[in-house]
C-alpha cells in the first residue's frame, strides 16, 4: 500500500489529460487600443492652447465613435468627441462634459483643473502593441477571455479534450431509467463521474456497463483501448471474489503502477498504463463517495486551496483521511471548511451540501479547529 | 448617482433570473441504502454466535452483489459476501479477509479484535429514508448531485434558465470575423458577456448588434422585449450625444430604477423594467472591462467571498473602486488577492491573467496591504 503522496506522484508522471483549453496563444493582430481612444463625452482641444489659457473653445464639429479620425483646424477651437471614438487630429487633452458650459457653439471650461496632456485619451498601443501574446495558450474558458479571443477576431479554439470511456461493473447495477429489484442499485456512479469531467473541462467522456465476466471484460477492453485515452473503471478494484479486472487488465498487457492507498475512503485505488497502446487504466472504488473522491484528487487538476477546519476531528488511522465538507468565505479573508457528518463511504447522499472535501494528512490524529488543510473542490474557480 | 450598495438593492429586488438548476426537489424513491449492504469483502456471521466464543465458521456459499439475499442456515455456519452484496439473512456481522484464513471450507478468525452487532454493514435506511428530500429545487449541476439524481432513477431536469438577449451599440463596431478599419473595433463585448452568463449558469443567451439609430433601437425594442426576461445592452448609456439609449427605453415604457452609480469603472450603469411586458432593462457602459464588472457585480449571483489584499491600493476618489485581481490560496488558510496592473478600465487584455475583481467600498482612501474586501470571481466555486 503506498502513501497518496506516492500515488499522487504516478499520476503526475504518467497522466497526460487535456482539458478543452485555448489552443494557441493569441496575439494581438495590431496595437490596442489601435487608435488615441477618446475615455469621455466632452470635447477635445489642443492642450497647448489649454496650457496657454485659453478656456473658452469654438466647436468645429463632432468626432463621434465608429468614424474615421477629424482634424482640429484652428489650435483655438475644439471638437466635441463621443467615449469611443478616435481623437482627432491635431488635439491631445479631452475636457469632460461636467466641467463644460457648451452655448452658441462656444465650449467654456466651467471647472478650474489641473489639466495634463493625453488626459482622458486611451493611448494607441498602451494596453498592448500588435504581435504581443495576449491570452496564453491554455487559457480556461471564461468571459474575459473569450472578450479578449474575440477582439482579436480569433476564434476561441478549443483543443481537443482526452478521451475518457467511464465503465461501470458490477451485477448488481440496473440502468438508471430502470427500477432496481431490492438486492440491485442504479448505476450512478458513472454519471457522478462523467458530470465532474465535464465540468472541470473534459469535454469527450463516454459511458458503459459491464457484467461482472472476466472473458467480457477483456474483450471489450481489447476492443476499447485504442479509442481512448483514459479508460476510468468504477468498481471491482476490492478483494472480493469477483474483483478480477487488475487481472485482466495485467493479462491485456497493462502495467500496473500501483494497487491500493493508504487513505480513506478509496483504499483500493488502481492505476496502470497500456504498454503498446498508451491507454491509461484507472480501477476507481465501486462506492460513488470513494470513487468521486479518488477522481477529484488524482485524475482532475485543481487550483491548490488551503482552508481552516471549522471543527475538530479526531481520526485514529495511519491513513490520510478525506473529508466531504462545505466551504465559507469569512469577512476577514479567511475560508473555513465545515466537515459533513458522514456515518460511512457508502453515503452518497450526504454529498448534497458539500462543496469539496478536506485532505487530512496521515500523520495526525486529532486535527484542531483552526488549523488549515488542503482542499479539493468539486467545481474549480 | 446612487451607490453600489442602493443599485445593489435594486436588483435584488427586482431581478428575478433563473439559472438553469435543479428543477424540483428530490426525494429518495426508496430507503438508502435499499437494503442492508456489505461494507467489506469477507464472512457474515451470526454475531451471536461469535459473541459466544466461536471462531471458526463452515462456509455455506457465496453471498455476491446483485443477488438476492441469502438465507444462513446453520447459526454456527457463514457465507462469504462481496462488497455491495445484500446481507444473508440470519446474519449480522461482518469480518473482512484480512481478519480470517479460509482452508478446506472453513473461516477461522486469526485476528482477535472486539466486534460489534452490524459491523461493516451499511444499515438499510441508514442514509435516508424513503420519501425523504435527497436533493433541494435549485441545486447546481455538480458530480455529486448529478449522481444523487441517477441513483434515483430521477433526470437531473434543468429548469429553464431566463432568457436573455444581449446587445452591442455603436457604429464603431463590425463584426468578430471583420477586418476593423482603424477607427473601427469588433464586437467583443457581447461575446464575453455571453460567455460569463453561460459559464455561470444561464444557458439561454442570444446576441444582437445595433446601430446608433434611435428609430431602429425603438423597433427591435418593441420586436424583442416580449420574447425576453432581459435585455442587456452594452453601450450607449453614457452622456454622449449618441448615448440616446435610455430615452429610447423610457418612451417604450420602460420604468426607469436607476442610471449611474458610484462606482470605477461602470459609472453609467442603468438599470429598468418594462411596466407592461416585465421584461427587465439593463444598461452597461460599453467599455469592454465596465461591462463584465457590472454583469457579475449585479447580474450573476455570486457566492460571497472575501479574500485579503497582498498589497496596498490608494484610490482618492469617492466611488466603490472594483480591481481585477488574481487570487491565491495560502496555506494558513487565508486567500490573497493580488490587483492586476490597469491603467484603465478600457484595458481588456489585462483580463487575461485575472480571477475575477476586488470591491473597494468608497469609504476608505488607502486599502492596507492584509485587509480583507469582497471579492467576484469570473467563476463560482
Amino acid at each position: 500500500m503506498i502513501s497518496v503522496q506516492q500515488a499522487s506522484q504516478f499520476f503526475t508522471d504518467h497522466l497526460r489529460l487535456n482539458k478543452a483549453t485555448l489552443n494557441e496563444a493569441i496575439r494581438a493582430d495590431r496595437d490596442y487600443p489601435p487608435f488615441d481612444r477618446v475615455m469621455m463625452d466632452g470635447i477635445a482641444v489642443a492642450f497647448e492652447a489649454f496650457a496657454q489659457g485659453l478656456r473658452a473653445f469654438k466647436v468645429e464639429g463632432i468626432q463621434a465613435a465608429g468614424e474615421a479620425s477629424k482634424i482640429l483646424t484652428d489650435k483655438k477651437s475644439c471638437l466635441e468627441v463621443m467615449t469611443g471614438a478616435p481623437l482627432p487630429r491635431g488635439c491631445d487633452l479631452v475636457i469632460p462634459y461636467e466641467h463644460l458650459e457648451i452655448v452658441s457653439g462656444v465650449a467654456t471650461i466651467t471647472r478650474e483643473l489641473e489639466r495634463e496632456r493625453f488626459q482622458n485619451i486611451h493611448a494607441k498601443g498602451s494596453d498592448c502593441k500588435q504581435g504581443e501574446i495576449v491570452l496564453k495558450a491554455g487559457a480556461a474558458f471564461n468571459g474575459p477571455h473569450q472578450g479578449i479571443a474575440a477582439s482579436m477576431g480569433v476564434d476561441f479554439n478549443l483543443s481537443r479534450s482526452s478521451k475518457i470511456l467511464i465503465i461501470s461493473t458490477g451485477d448488481e447495477l440496473v440502468e438508471i431509467h430502470q427500477a432496481p429489484l431490492e438486492h440491485q442499485i442504479r448505476r450512478s456512479n458513472v454519471y457522478a463521474l462523467k458530470a465532474s469531467l465535464e465540468l472541470n473541462g473534459y469535454t469527450q467522456v463516454s459511458m458503459d456497463h459491464l457484467k461482472d465476466d472476466a472473458l467480457a471484460v477483456a474483450q471489450h477492453y481489447e476492443k476499447n483501448a485504442p479509442h481512448f485515452d483514459v479508460m476510468i473503471y468504477s468498481g471491482g478494484v476490492s478483494k472480493g471474489k469477483f474483483d478480477y479486472l487488475p487481472g485482466v487488465w495485467m493479462e491485456m498487457g497493462v502495467t500496473r503502477y500501483f494497487h491500493q492507498v493508504a487513505q480513506r475512503p478509496g483504499k483500493p485505488l488502481w492505476f496502470g498504463q497500456d504498454e503498446k497502446q498508451k491507454t491509461l487504466v484507472i480501477g476507481l472504488p465501486g462506492n460513488p463517495v470513494s470513487s468521486l473522491v479518488c477522481l477529484h484528487r488524482y485524475v482532475i487538476p485543481a487550483r491548490k486551496m488551503f482552508v481552516k477546519l471549522a471543527e475538530e476531528i479526531v481520526f485514529k488511522n495511519d491513513l490520510t483521511f478525506f473529508v466531504p465538507a462545505k466551504l465559507d468565505y469569512n469577512a476577514d479573508g479567511t475560508v473555513w471548511a465545515s466537515p459533513l457528518k458522514i456515518k460511512n463511504s457508502g453515503e452518497f447522499t450526504a454529498l448534497a451540501e458539500s462543496d469539496g472535501f478536506l485532505e487530512l494528512p496521515a500523520e495526525g490524529k486529532v486535527f484542531a479547529k483552526g488549523e488549515a488543510y488542503a482542499f479539493w473542490p468539486w467545481r474549480n474557480l
